[in-house]
């Protein structure tokens, strides 16, 4: 036991050794930074889901820690400062403030948690119509219309903004089960694990793609070797290309198929 | 709106179609396991890290809701029912019960949050050392006793079986940042994602390696199918071979150099 403290401690002083110089290296972007650290509001609502929320929520949280703080996080909700209920019986959550459209930022919104399909009162579609009821669309609404805001989803969190008529016609994703309504709703469903539409529309499809949302906001935002150090710290690697409606557009073979069996 | 309800209703209802016929195929073995449903404590603790217990709580979560309830889930402290509270100012959670070692099933031990290294009281190392001033230790020692337990691990939790001598000489791994610490504890580290040494100890990597240890655990216990129903709702494919004492092993080659350097 004596060994094994011993060991703590010196790796502790190995690190303490090495941290001021990379501290020194990396001053002039931190205080840079400090003057306008980025943001983050993660908005709970009753029945959310939980992965969708914490997973992006520790990947900020990390990447503040890693930045000494040029990036903040909070859950928040429509109604400000409340327990709020995760999906399926799940444990709750305290949201330590009012959801704010004003503030400049990141703000994120996760989908619900419940059974699949079906119209039992812990369905996701019908968890997704309870939120529907709450003011929270509206503010959502008041966030797409303030530019300094990027609005970024996971899962059902695109399909609760589409019900709200917010992604007509902008590129997005969701839970593969979700895709048939999503496009119903009035967005372009795009197959990706994390499509960008223009800068301040980000979204995920399925549960662990909220990883990849906030580490791609985190790199965009402070930059790749904080990404990074999140990636190892996690032990996990940011999967899929972020789809952006840039480039190339690749052919649609399907489509060209099509096109020439009918002449 | 109402194109995007009908498309919903629609969809509800081709699920609704299918369930059933899916329900009647596997009705005989969930009748069976439903007798001896399997019952999962995730346990926490001071300063505990969130995705580390959260990511497996949802895996179980789902199987069970895939099972109709051949596994269930909660959430427990050494101290019994209180609030929590996570790593890094994190938001705190709900303690549904009190750790029983003499409950058959899993026990799953999740790491701390917080700084990599360092003294501070926010490091990671200083809140392991606080949770092994609780009762949890002790409680654990009593879990390994019991035969019909599994007790598995994510990230730092295996490090705090280990400071309190639980894994010595037995295989088991923890965040890259603590092998080291994991080896002087007394414990053999084995560089895999996730860890089975005897049946009954399963320990997973860094933070995300969770999801893997769950989707195992939920594979050995209830079967590939709802491991695999799981993986497809979540959108993340369990990586990494489990490593366990069996089969062949392969030639250590730095071994091999070294020795015939040697001669």
């Amino acid at each position: 036991m004596k060994k094994f403290f011993g060991l703590l401690l010196s790796l502790a002083l190995v690190l303490s050794l090495i941290a001021p110089a990379a501290t020194a290296k990396t001053k002039e972007n931190n205080d840079a930074s400090k003057d306008k650290s980025i943001h983050v509001q993660i908005v709970l609502f009753d029945g959310f889901d939980l992965l969708d929320a914490l997973a992006p929520y520790e990947v900020f949280a990390a990447a503040g820690m890693y930045s000494e703080g040029a990036l903040t996080v909070e859950l928040v909700s429509a109604e400000g400062r409340r327990s709020v209920p995760s999906g399926l019986n799940g444990p709750a959550l305290e949201a330590k403030a009012v959801l704010d459209p004003n503030r400049p930022g990141i703000i994120l919104v996760p989908g619900a948690s419940g059974k699949p399909a079906g119209n039992s009162e812990d369905s996701i579609p019908n968890v997704l119509r309870q939120a529907m009821k709450t003011s929270l669309p509206d503010i959502m609404k008041q966030a797409f219309d303030n530019e300094e805001v990027t609005v970024a989803t996971v899962c059902g969190g695109s399909l609760l903004l589409a019900m709200k008529g917010l992604l007509k016609d902008r590129h997005a994703v969701t839970n593969h089960i979700g895709m048939a309504a999503l496009q119903a709703a009035g967005a372009i469903a795009v197959d990706a694990r994390v499509v960008e539409d223009g800068p301040r529309l980000v979204s995920g499809g399925g549960v662990t793609s909220g990883l990849d949302v906030a580490l791609y906001l985190v790199e965009r935002e402070l930059g790749p070797q904080i990404a990074n150090a999140v990636e190892k710290l996690f032990e996990y690697e940011r999967r899929g290309t972020v789809w952006r409606a840039e480039g190339i557009a690749p052919i649609d073979f399907e489509k060209s198929q099509r096109a020439s069996e009918k002449e």
